[in-house]
C-alpha cells in the first residue's frame, strides 16, 4: 500500500469538435457505420494547440484543483505516446509553459502507449511515497490526429486528442486515499497488432525509405480485440486475487476508452456491472495515453467518483501490455 | 537509502569503427581537428543493428553476469532518446529479442535524453525496493548516427552508437550495496540549446512543412557548456550536502560523456581528483543515455569498480537537466 493521493486532476479538451458525420463525410464511410461500429459519436482534434501546451492546461487545472502552487512541483512526469519534439522530452517544455520555475523540478518522460499514464503514476506513487519527491504532476497529452491513416477507416475513425493530468501527493494522517496495487503485463507477440512503424531509428524520417504509411497508425483490430479479451481475464482475475477486493465492491472501474466493444468486455466477460463503469468514449474517442485520466477527472468533476471511493483502473494497449491500478480515492 | 544493487552489468558496442581520420575525411574538417576540440580518437556506428538488437545484447550480457535467468525479469524499462519506432515502445521488442517470456514482464519506456539511463535506475531501484518488482532489466540503447547533422561538425563528431544494461535486484542481507541518493533538475531556458525539433507531433514526418534539418540534432555547444557548467557546480554542491559523502572519499566518479572537455571540469571545477573519473570518451565518443551505463559497465569488467566501492554517476543534458546519483557497488 502506497499512502499517496491524487490531490487534483484537471484536463483540457481542443476546442475541435469533429462529429461522426463529417469524419463519414470526409472518409467515404456510410452515414451512421461509425456509432453503429464502434459507439462513437464525437471526438475532439487540435487546431493550433501543442501537446505541451494541452499538457500544462491539464496540469494547471489539477493543481488548482488540488490547491497547490506551481512552485511546490518538484517532479513533471510526461506519460505519453507521441512526444513534441524528439530531444529534449516533452515535460521540459510543459516545466516552461506551467510557468514552473526552472531548476525546482525534475522532468522525464514515461511511454508505454495506452498505459503510459498508469506507468506513470505508479512511478510516482512510489517515488512520493519513498520521500524521493514531494508534490509529482504525471500528465498525459496527446495528439492523435496527426498521426491517423484515413485508408484504415477502422483505427482513423476511434481516436480524438485531449491532455489529462493527476497531483501525486503523499495522504496526511488519517485521510484514507492510497494506492493499494498495480499490475502490468507485456506480450510483445502483439507488437505488431497496432503499431506506427516510423517516428524512430528504424524508419528514420529522413530516409528516403520511410514511406508515408509508416508515420501513421495501423492497427489489426480484430485479432487485437480478440487478443486483449484472451489475455485480460486471467490478468484481471490473478491483480483481484492478489488485491484482496471482490468486484462488486469496486465504486467505480475507469476503463482505458479504447472503443465501445472494448469497453462492453467489462461487463460481459470481466465481471462487472454497467453502472460500475466510468465511460466517455462517446464524446471523447481513445485518446490514447490521455483516455484513462481523462475518463477519471471527468467522474470526479461530475461527482461520480467521490473522496473515498475505491476505484480500479484498466486497460490494454499496444505492446500489447495489460495494466491495472486500484486506489482508493 | 534503497537496498538494491547493480546485481549485474552488460554492454554493446557495434562493430564498426569509425576513426577521426575517415570522419574527418568525409565531413570535409582539417586532419587534428576532431582530437584537438573533443578529445575523441574514435567512436562505433550501427551497420544492420537495431535498437532493440543492441538492447537485447546489453541486456543477456548484464543477466549472465549477474547469474540471472532471463525468465526471472520481472521489468524491462527502455531508457534512451530514440524509440525503434514510435509505437509500441521499445522495451517490448527487447522483451522479444532477449527471448524473454512474454506475460511475465512489464515494458515501458523512459526518456530523458542523456539522462534516461539515472532516471530509470532511479525508478527501478524504487520500484525493487518497495517489492512491485523482483529483478528489473534497466537498458539504454542509442543509435545516434543516424540523427547527425554534418553541416554541424562540431556535434556530428561528438556522438557515438552504443546500449548497455543494468540488472537491479533487492541486495541479499548484510551486502554493503545500495543506492544512497539521486538529485535531478530541468531547466527549460536550455531546451533548445540541444534539441531535435523533429519526430514529434509539432513537425510529423508527414507534414510536408518539416524539412530534412528538423530531423537531425542541432547544438548551440558553446551556450550549453557554459550553462551546463554554471548550474552544474550548485547542483554539485547541494547533491553531495545532502548525500553526506566527502567527494574525496568516493571510489569512482562517472561522468555523463558529452566531451573531453565536459569531462575535464570534474577536475577542474567540480573538486574531483582526476585518478577519480571513470572515462571512455576518447573511444566510445557520446552515446548519450548508453554514456553512463557503457562507462561503468566498462569500469566494472576492467576491475576498476569493484564490489563494495563508494560511486557517484552525474552529468547533465538536453532539456537542460542535471542528474546525480550515488551508490555502494
Amino acid at each position: 500500500m502506497l499512502p499517496v493521493k491524487l490531490a487534483g486532476l484537471g484536463y483540457y479538451l481542443p476546442e475541435r469538435r469533429v462529429t461522426n458525420a463529417e469524419l463519414e463525410a470526409t472518409l467515404g464511410i456510410p452515414p451512421g457505420w461509425i456509432a453503429r461500429l464502434t459507439g462513437a459519436q464525437e471526438r475532439r482534434y487540435v487546431g493550433s494547440e501543442t501537446s505541451a501546451g494541452m499538457g500544462a492546461a491539464a496540469g494547471q487545472r489539477a493543481l488548482t484543483q488540488a490547491g497547490i502552487d506551481v512552485a511546490d512541483v518538484d517532479l513533471i512526469i510526461g506519460a505519453s505516446t507521441a512526444p513534441q519534439q524528439a530531444i529534449p522530452c516533452t515535460a521540459v517544455f510543459v516545466q516552461r509553459e506551467l510557468g514552473a520555475p526552472e531548476g525546482q523540478s525534475a522532468c522525464f518522460d514515461v511511454n508505454a502507449t495506452c498505459q503510459s499514464f498508469l506507468f506513470g503514476l505508479h512511478t510516482a506513487a512510489h517515488l512520493v511515497a519513498a520521500g524521493a519527491y514531494r508534490t509529482a504532476l504525471v500528465y498525459s497529452s496527446e495528439i492523435t490526429s496527426r498521426s491517423l491513416n484515413p485508408q484504415e477507416r477502422e483505427s482513423a475513425v476511434l481516436f480524438g486528442d485531449a491532455a489529462a493530468a493527476a497531483v501525486v501527493t503523499a495522504s496526511a494522517p488519517g485521510e484514507a486515499s492510497a494506492i493499494w496495487h498495480a499490475q502490468f503485463a507485456t506480450h510483445h507477440s502483439g507488437a505488431e497488432l497496432s503499431q506506427l512503424r516510423g517516428g524512430g531509428t528504424l524508419h528514420h524520417p529522413n530516409d528516403p525509405t520511410t514511406l508515408p504509411f509508416m508515420n501513421v497508425f495501423e492497427m489489426r483490430g480484430p485479432t487485437l480485440f480478440k487478443q486483449g479479451i484472451r489475455l485480460a481475464e486471467p490478468f484481471l482475475d490473478r491483480f483481484f486475487a492478489t488485491l484482496g477486493w471482490d468486484r462488486q465492491t469496486v465504486d467505480a472501474v475507469v476503463p482505458h476508452q479504447a472503443s465501445g466493444p472494448a469497453i462492453a468486455m467489462f461487463v460481459h466477460r470481466f465481471g462487472f456491472h454497467h453502472d460500475q463503469l466510468v465511460i466517455n468514449f462517446p464524446t471523447r474517442g481513445n485518446c490514447i495515453a490521455a483516455s484513462l485520466p481523462l475518463a477519471l477527472a471527468e467522474a470526479v468533476e461530475s461527482g461520480r467518483i467521490r473522496r473515498g471511493d475505491r476505484v480500479v483502473l484498466a486497460g490494454s494497449g499496444a505492446g500489447l501490455t495489460l495494466g491495472a491500478l486500484a486506489l482508493t480515492f
